[in-house]
């Protein structure tokens, strides 16, 4: 074996695994980008079926494309038969990222890919399929309903709220649906891209690659932020309690989440939008606490450490406020991303290498076999 | 960002990525080490379940250590009746590596990893139940038998057996098992243990880190190997006929597997184990053809591009001189590999930093947003 090269960064961090063409992440001038657009354009204007549209087929749709899109969609939602079956059998105290992962890996038996030519339509069957496995194990186990998972919604965050909630949802919830799973589409090589692109370089079936990065995204260390930040955010009753709860927590070096970010230095582009959306939907509500709790600990994080809020905290009361558990925040994240992870999926399979790094050995010397007798 | 340092090889390839004190490949004087011990000594002398000890637990047991281990293994192998609903939900046409996955994913929503210090229990569950997923599923789809998922074999190569065929296995085949499962047991930083760890990275639980690496094996530049070597082998019903097909194929420039490696220069210590019981096993069945066939098709390749058979070659034909069905053959390096996954992941989780690398981009210049109207 050639003599292998230690890299100085544990994790591979600042370390260049590959090529994308997809995104950059905390370049000069703009924070985030798909393919070329900001973030931040994209969240004010597109609906999150252009922006998978964008990610997914190359470029930004027409009126014409985006109605043929949506409504290929549309009819991608329902679930098989088998597949309501399996998630009636998943508890109602399981973790809802175990159910994700599950549901992904079970169509991927009854509905395989079965060749790469069908990358897309696969992509997009699970994309319109992923609200239904959510809505349908949490309604089935929480409320003993076994809900009807097709809508006329539009847009695919409309129809998650319209499975979860059984009704209509609002224009404005609708569109903070929208903004949402725009902001958390799409971010280079995180840990659950990259687990993607190394499960698509051994030329597996898409389903292995998006299941492998749902757990990845379970992780405390990736996912979950917002519900963490969430949790910690309803602890407080005021401003003055989350002040000090804060203060509290910094003195005894308790983890804080949804503050500062492994790439960004300075903030992070997409909080500016959400922490907008919040605020509408905290006026639209008549909310006096969390909005003003969330922005009380914002203000002490940036006063007393120079953290800035990540894209995930305002996420936390943002849902909260259109009535959304917080154990579901996560499995939101995963019909969001969900496009970059196939987009890196495609683009690894595109310009293939098996990714099979070395490892430096730190164990024992070799040694001789001592048969059980003589132990 | 900091600037990133651009890697010379795609795929990660000679770059070391973390460390680990599970296994040597490729160096000096020993083609393979677990835990300082040769391959070839454990694969002649120990049992699969003394290497699983010693993968997991650090060294390998005493008489009564291994005597307790084997014990608690074997009444961990029953399935849940939710989990085998599922199974008799997946086709028969299924792909058997999307049942494992499945079957992996399906278990951690009813049996979780509830913190860390379950991961050595939860291992040896998975473990004990990876044959009774392959096999009830299996015997269920294929002859519409609801198999008893229990047997009194000792080891987990003769429990696999006894599922499959329902009958008690020779002593032979439970030894040429306990060697095949040896043998693939652990391979340091190959794709699929190098998804489980980036898996592991995020603080993600066991079934999460097993379901995503039982996803990278599933692909054909990993796992699958052995399964389209026996595709070839039986193509061909004389040696004379194999070294025609051979230099046939090499002139074609096909695929053939079962050759060569990525890290092993010379010849693959592996190999020679396996050959050895291939052997036994063609004599025991008075196999004239596919052995033979076996061998012209290794030396052609030799004599035409000093090409070696690695791991997967010979078990192609030990693995069908036991009855076994070729689309098992990857499901049983699950069982098998499962044991390096979770060692990994438990290395992983001692000295934990994200795995995050960044890429290079290729893609766009930034450009301005055009709303749809105006497209």
């Amino acid at each position: 074996m050639a003599e292998a090269k230690v890299l100085s960064g544990a994790g591979l961090r600042g370390q260049v695994a590959g090529q994308t063409a997809l995104s950059t992440v905390g370049q000069a001038g703009a924070g985030l980008t798909y393919r070329g657009f900001d973030v931040r354009e994209l969240a004010a204007d597109a609906q999150f079926e252009e922006v998978a549209y964008l990610l997914l087929y190359g470029e930004l749709p027409t009126q014409a494309q985006l109605a043929d899109y949506q409504q290929k969609l549309r009819k991608l939602r329902d679930l098989p038969q088998a597949l309501k079956e399996v998630l009636e059998r998943i508890p109602a105290d399981a973790h809802p990222m175990d159910v994700m992962r599950t549901g992904c890996s079970f169509l991927g038996n009854i509905e395989p890919e079965k060749d790469f030519s069908e990358q897309r339509d696969k992509t997009d069957r699970l994309l319109a399929a992923f609200p239904a496995i959510m809505c349908y194990w949490y309604r089935f186990s929480h409320d003993g309903q076994r809900i009807n998972c097709v809508s006329e919604e539009p847009n695919l965050g409309g129809h998650f709220l319209h499975l979860l909630h059984g009704k209509k949802p609002s224009e404005l919830h609708v569109k903070v649906m929208n903004v949402s799973l725009i902001l958390y589409a799409e971010h280079e090589f995180n840990a659950s891209t990259f687990t993607a692109r190394v499960c698509a370089s051994t030329l597996s079936d898409l389903y292995s690659c998006v299941t492998a990065a749902i757990g990845s995204l379970r992780g405390p260390l990736h996912g979950g932020a917002n519900e963490a930040a969430m949790e910690m955010i309803e602890r407080f009753s005021s401003p003055e309690e989350a002040v000090k709860g804060t203060l509290g927590m910094l003195e005894r070096k308790d983890k804080i989440m949804g503050f500062g970010h492994a790439i960004y230095k300075d903030s992070d582009p997409r909080n500016e939008v959400i922490k907008g959306w919040s605020k509408k939907l905290a006026d639209e509500v008549g909310d006096k606490v969390l909005f003003p709790v969330s922005e009380a600990i914002d203000k002490t994080m940036w006063e007393q450490k120079k953290l800035f809020p990540n894209a995930d905290f305002y996420h936390a009361s943002a849902y909260h406020f259109m009535g959304i558990p917080t154990k579901l925040f996560t499995p939101i994240f995963v019909c969001s991303r969900l496009t970059g992870w196939a987009a890196h999926v495609f683009e690894q399979r595109a310009n293939n290498r098996i990714i099979r790094p070395s490892a430096e050995y730190t164990g024992v010397e070799q040694r001789k076999f001592v048969p059980i007798e003589r132990r």
